[in-house]
Formats: C-alpha cells, structure tokens, sequence
C-alpha cells in the first residue's frame, strides 16, 4: 500500500460489468472512461480478460486497452485470464497485473473453462513460469484467484475447505497475491468474516483480495466484513453493472461508487476523489445506452458536514 | 429472545415506510399487509404512530390497527409516540410497546417536535409514569429512542457524545430498551460497529434496537455492523418503503426481506419464514399504487442449496 492509501479498490466495470451486457463499448469509450478513472485516482483498473473474441466479443480490444493504458498511466493495469495462453497474451500486451481466476467449485471450473481445478492449478504453474522466464516481464504481478468461493450455482454449497486448500495451493505456486470472488453473489458477511480471517492468515504477507456481487444486496455488508478481516483490494464496477442473467433487475458487481464513499466515511484512504468518480460514472454512462445502472450514492451524495478520508 | 429466535426483526413498514409515501394506504389493506405479515412470523410490528392526523394523515388510523392487530395476534404490536399525549393514546389502544423517540441532534429535535432535549427526556419521564400508573398497562414495555444517531441533515455530524448522553439519559428515566436510529441514512458500518458497542455495553441488561435507512446503500452493511456489536432489534421495511425526499430515487428503510435473508443466511434464526415475507411483500404492494419498491432478494430469490436457519 502506499503511504496515501489504506486499502486499494479496483475497478472490474471495464471487465467484469461489460461482459455481461448485451453491448459492446467502443474502444474510444472505454478508454475516455478508463481516463476519467485514472483522473479520479482509481488505483488500479481492470481494463478486460484475454479470452477468445468469438467468446466474448465485448472484450476484443484488450491488448489495444493496455496499451492505451500505459499511455494514461498513474494506475495499475490488470487484466483477467483463464489459462496460459490468456497470460502469454497479457504479458506481450503489457499488463501490471495478471489476474488469473480458477473456481473453487469443480463443476463451475469444468463448465467455465473445461479444466479440472488440478488442471487449471498447473495451468498457474505455467503461468507464473512464462512470467519468470519472459525477459522484462519480472515487475508483472500474477494474482491467483478463485471463483465461487461463497457458492456456485451448480453445486450449491462450497465446502470451506475446498476455498482453503485452492488458496494454499495457488499460494505455493507462486502467487503475489490471494483473490476470492463470490462469483453469484451468494456469500453472506459472517461466512465472508470467517473465510477471509483463515486466508489472510494463511496468506502471510501475500495481498488478498475482495471481489462480491451484489445480486442480493450483501455486497457492501460482503465488504465491509472481508475489510474487516485483513482484507487489502477490494473490487467494485461503476453503476454496478454485470447483473446476473438469472436475477432480472438484480445489481452485479459491488457499485464502486457506493464502495468508495462507505471505505471513505470509515475514515478508510482510497485515494480517490468521489465527486470525480462521479464523473468517470457519467462517462461510462453516456455510452451504455439502455443498459441498467445501480447504485445509491450518487442519487444522495455526501452527508451534510461529510469529509473524506483521502484529502485531496 | 425466544428460545426460538436469535434476534427480533422489527417491520416498521406501516408506519415509516408509510408516513414517507404519497398514497394513503387504506385501513383494510394494512390489516391484510400486517396478517400477511403476522402469517410469516414477524415478531414484531410497528403499526403506526400516534401523531396529530393533521400533521400526517397517513397514519390517522393507528388506534383501530392497534385494535385489529390484537386480534391478529401472535406478535408485539409496537406504535411510535413523539409525547406524552401519544403515549396515552398507545396506552389506551392497547399496544404492546410505546416507542418514544427523540433527536440526538438539538436542532432536528427542535425542529420535528418543537423540544429541547431536555424537554424531551421530561416527556419521555412522563410517559414511563404514565405507563406505571396505568393500571393494567404495567405489561408495557416503553421504549427510549434516539433519531438522527450516526448524522443530521440539518447539524451534519452528531457527537457520539451527545448518542452516549440521552441513552444514558433514557435508560435512567426508565427506559425498558433502548434504540439507535440512522434517520437519514449518514451512518458508516464502523461508526455503527464503535456506537454500538459502548451503548451495548452501557444498557447493561436492556434490549438495543438497530434502525438503519439505505439511503446511501449502507444499510445492511450497518445492520451487520450493529448485530456484530450486540444489537438485538433490528428494524426493516419491506420493500425499502420510505425513501428520503432529499434523494429522489433512493431507496427509505432497510429492505425487510433483504435483511431477513442476511441474517438466515448468517445462521441467525429471525423465526420468519421467507416464502411468507415475500408473500407479505405482494399483499403491500398490490396497495403500493406508483410507489416504487426496492430489494434485491424480490428478485434474485435464495441461492441453490440455501439452508434458512429459521426450521419451519
């Protein structure tokens, strides 16, 4: 963490919440949002996944997004893979952060990316060997992250100790950092408390990370109770777009905004300015056309007499 | 609490939720709402408030619910009473639990009752006298609550002095349980979690109700926060009736259904089942006309595998 900030929120809206809409952003629109979020003082911004296009055509333009990125600058560039490949992808394009992601459900991870969980954690091992071995690729972060941590759609109920062990597992092979997502939005803040106390504590001094839905309104509870138990990246989309196909009119993603004005009220640095995170909304917003969006806090704004935490 | 409930969730929907809309619901179709709701195991109903109809014609038939509800039965019927006159008016119609409630904020109380605080604590004394020398009323439970908590939209920050002052105030005056309210939704989780605490552990043996607005999207993340901290009545609203005028658009009260799924989901027993509570949900919004609602477990329902904690 640098000495501005206490915890680090990354915008997954570029990614997470574009792959679940029916649009597809213009390159020019993404990259004036992902301006406006670096103008904001988003510490780092997820900017797409290096997936097949044909599978996910919202996401084509990811290497051009990097690139585009690095031209901005001021903010740590990830982006999502599922395999080798995805990372090979990322490392030529030029990304700060890989952020590979495996399920701790095995049905979910056969469905997702046609892999038992042993054989995306060699896929991992893989991954973190093309980082070492790649000349200049040595400052790339590789953060190993695991889906449905708090439920799966298909299983149901996922045990404890299938989170701990993927966790472990992905930790000994080399990961700079621990992710757990509820990737369904099922988690509750007691499990989420109890869960991230066992992996923050197995982590060490690895950074572990927070990624929640919102489908069923916990996911700032979800936060603050992840927060609570070491927590150090916290994931939001702006608007909170990404909702789930199987809860109409349900939220996705954590709305940033409302993530960000919760962390600063708690007296919690995120170095971002909110009335500017605003405006990066707005942007976004100009160019989602009929999409959904979510999110109290710009409906309401500051209290009266509220000051941030991050001084700006 | 009863051996088979782990926390009291109160509805607060007829009265708050209420007094904040435009309609004014029709006397037979709160008592349809408020069975429907009694048929889910809500153990604890606030049906109105005794306040001048004048003043707020919405809630102009609070004794004929009062007398409605006994003969639904199977919950505490709780009113919410601004002065003594009010509490005679409780009194004498019967209810279960007289809910004083005063501003922590001196301007927001001079301002909602034309009081001091101190003047207040004097009404709040009469009515604890009032109760005792009410023969049969000795069953009464009255309890001392305190508005705008966690920040007011007239003073900005409250001191947690001032919170810690009148509920100690409240509790020497009588007080069989002591309430906290987020009136305007300013609160962040780990002020509640900090209030909480020190007013938990001041009440001693007495009951502390937690009543949050999500007008900020913050609610259940507070509701967490203050269940987490020892309270043991929350408050909700189905449907999250009750926004804030100042916020067009955003949601009022904590959303009833929403916080009841939390708290199953944590393995906390509410003894309200589910299925039911969104039955009640319909039955209130069938009467709702344009009003608009809110939820996110309306729609997204319980997740695969989903265990309640309640065993009904």
């Amino acid at each position: 963490m640098t000495p501005d900030r206490d915890i680090t929120v990354q915008e997954v809206g570029p990614r997470d919440g574009l792959q679940a809409t029916d649009i597809i952003m213009p390159t020019q629109a993404k990259i004036a949002w992902i301006k406006a979020l670096a103008a904001a003082g988003m510490p780092q911004i997820q900017v797409g996944s290096f997936v097949p296009p044909k599978l996910m055509p919202q996401l084509a333009d990811t290497a051009e997004l990097v690139a585009e990125a690095k031209k901005i600058g001021g903010f740590s560039i990830s982006v999502l893979v599922p395999n080798l490949r995805g990372a090979q992808n990322a490392i030529a394009a030029g990304a700060d952060q890989i952020n590979f992601v495996m399920s701790a459900s095995e049905p979910h991870n056969l469905n997702n990316v046609r892999k038992t969980r042993e054989q995306s954690l060699e896929e991992f091992a893989g991954i973190v060997a093309a980082r070492n071995d790649t000349p200049g690729a040595e400052h790339i972060r590789v953060s190993g992250g695991l889906a449905t941590c708090f439920g799966c759609t298909i299983q149901g109920t996922v045990p404890e100790a299938d989170v701990f062990h993927y966790a472990e597992q992905l930790k000994a092979l080399g990961a700079d950092k621990i992710g757990l997502a509820d990737t369904v939005g099922y988690g509750n803040p007691a499990q989420v408390k109890r869960v991230y106390r066992h992996v923050v504590d197995m982590a060490d001094d690895l950074p572990v990370g927070a990624h929640f839905h919102d489908t069923r309104g916990l996911g700032l509870a979800n936060c603050f109770a992840a927060f609570e138990a070491g927590a150090t990246t916290l994931d939001g989309a702006q608007g909170g777009l990404g909702g789930c196909p199987y809860a109409p009119g349900a939220t996705g993603n954590v709305v940033t905004e409302d993530l960000v004005f919760m962390l600063e009220s708690m007296g919690v640095r995120t170095g971002i300015n909110l009335d500017l995170l605003l405006e990066a909304r707005a942007v976004m917003a100009s160019h989602l056309g009929d999409e959904p969006t979510h999110g109290t806090f710009v409906k309401a704004g500051v209290p009266k007499g509220f000051t941030p935490a991050t001084a700006i």
